[in-house]
């Protein structure tokens, strides 16, 4: 996408040092457009840590691309196949809850088997790692084609008036390599002339909405409003919102979505005042291995500064101000599971699914072969 | 409450100096204790509208104020009845949901009626106001009585272990003069050795969970932990919330509630999960003039600077950041209405009332007498 007036994707190799992968750092936006590099597995597991990178599909990325980085490190004294193990269990226990990060890692490694030659490991992996990033990119795209007919819909019955379309944290393209998944849709129908309008919300702790979700739309020339986490429901019963469209860190068997802290509360007022809530999201967030998402899926919890403090731009300078009483106790579980029934369907780069136990089945299909 | 080691209302009138009023500042709160003197009409107006004083009990005690300062601006050229009107009118214009400012500011007109002299009018208001300042210090009083039952009752049942109380805003002793109104119940059982746990929202945009609330019970010695307004799906989900209680700034004939923003999404989640949800107010704050909430009450629209900005502390000082691109557009509604539906009781000085037609006519009896 194009951003301060360049075509960007969120992560990429240097085109003239093959040993320095960059990427956009989202810790800076929407105050600083930055480019960060990252040479080693470390720089990516921090990078992914603190969150200069984040976004299941992108995150997904990163951990192929820090397996590829793995490979640059071995030395002649090196057990190449018990390094790159390590770097594989070291990255995926980054970050538990998006399931993108352990399947790209475990892609890349299953093609790193034990009976390939060493010096061919670093060729392999990178090209594991740029495929992963070509087809996440593809993966957007066709989102954006299969979720525009949703909208295209909704555009038709309000006769051309503004769809008003909800979205919880960043499901943007920065969160992906390209398009977006949530924003894909979004992007090709404002491209196409449909009037929308995105209600975004702010997304407490780190307010990727706010920073994040408002830049890109501002961007992209995509008409926009930030509301607080807490305003939503009152605009749903108002009949101010049309559709909510959410990203997806992992979707199990029964349906089960995890995704933002927050977004389950969004799902139950779309619920409530019939509103389509669909989850978006390339087949990779998909896992089959868990059947039930609230009992089954890792909900991340990190550092409850996150929740004490918030990070803003003052006098021209990032700054965090604190907002309780010194030595507050605060919890900060950064994900929530949103049951299957309060889902409308998914949109995937395959097609749309509606959440029912058929359409379930049929949409995993390919990752039970 | 006690503050800082001494006793403290959050409003009262100066002791040496009857032209007066003073009041917590509670813009500054939890980063700085600092008291505020009022000594005119358009002082009380500025207070509410700036929240420095907030809280629908406390804002209907500011106005009473408010129609008493007015009584000591009259000179001798003023048509005395007239100027109390206009200052009726113009502090009820101040903030449109609470019905309580309403209330209390029409309580004082009515007892300056026309026929009084002109000489007595400045202890008649004066009388008035006290007497509201005493009757809501006395309902809260009474309210967590009778909601210290409901807590006690989860306690038995928990065999002891800690009862966890959710809550939204602050409905605390600042809001009010004295006690509370959801913390009523919460500092009394505390008091009586009950074990209680209060998960408290941040409440964006203007935190008065993560200033105010979490600074009161810090001050009582309750224990609580600070939570993000998105969490508390997650936690409600997770079987971590036995009780999710509210204020109210609006409670109508239908028994549906206007609260600050975002308590209709922790209302669906309660809901949801069969988690009990008490909204807790002095009859102050019945409307018995509106039969549906939904579509009676206004809801107040505020600068949307409260959304694109959060203040804090930085470096000793207050400091605000914007956490959003420059000119984002935002919107900032400051409250919901959550319908009955939701709701399972109430609580007032009066008792607890289930959230049924026969229980709500009860609870209107006295208003509509």
């Amino acid at each position: 996408m194009r951003a301060v007036n360049k075509n960007y994707k969120s992560i990429w190799l240097d085109k003239s040092d093959p040993g320095i992968v960059r990427a956009i750092n989202q810790k800076r936006l929407p105050f600083f457009f930055e480019i960060c590099e990252f040479r080693t597995v470390d720089d990516i597991f921090n990078a992914i840590k603190e969150m200069t990178i984040r976004g299941a599909p992108v995150i997904g990325a990163a951990g192929a691309f820090g397996i590829y980085l793995a490979t640059l490190e071995m030395t002649s004294t090196t057990n190449p196949y018990k390094h790159l193990e390590n770097a594989a269990r070291y990255l995926i226990s980054c970050r538990p809850t998006a399931v993108n990060l352990a399947w790209a890692v475990d892609h890349v490694m299953k093609k790193l088997e034990k009976n390939i030659p060493v010096q061919s490991l670093t060729a392999i992996a990178l090209k594991a790692a740029l495929e992963i990033c070509e087809d996440e990119e593809e993966s957007c795209r066709k989102i954006g084609i299969n979720g525009l007919k949703i909208i295209e819909k909704i555009s038709r019955k309000k006769n051309k008036k503004p769809v008003n379309i909800l979205t919880h944290c960043n499901a943007g393209w920065l969160a992906c390599i390209d398009y977006g998944t949530v924003t894909a849709p979004v992007y090709l129908a404002h491209e196409k002339g449909i009037q929308v309008h995105v209600w975004v919300d702010e997304t407490r702790p780190l307010n990727q909405g706010a920073r994040l979700t408002a830049w890109e739309l501002g961007q992209a020339g995509v008409p926009y409003t930030l509301i607080t986490d807490n305003a939503g429901g009152h605009l749903m019963q108002h009949g101010m919102v049309d559709i909510v469209m959410v990203g997806s860190d992992r979707t199990v068997r029964n349906g089960d979505v995890a995704n933002k802290i927050g977004t389950y509360l969004k799902a139950l007022a779309a619920f409530e005042n019939n509103i389509p809530f669909y989850s978006v999201f390339p087949s990779s967030t998909l896992d089959p291995d868990i059947s039930d998402g609230l009992s089954g899926i890792p909900v991340e919890e990190r550092d409850p500064e996150e929740v004490t403090t918030v990070t803003g731009l003052a006098g021209g300078k990032m700054e965090s101000v604190r907002i309780c009483p010194e030595n507050s106790v605060a919890v900060n579980y950064a994900f929530d599971v949103t049951p299957v029934k309060y889902i409308t369907g998914f949109i995937t780069e395959k097609g749309i699914y509606k959440a029912e136990e058929k359409e379930i089945t049929k949409m995993f299909a390919d990752k039970l072969k």
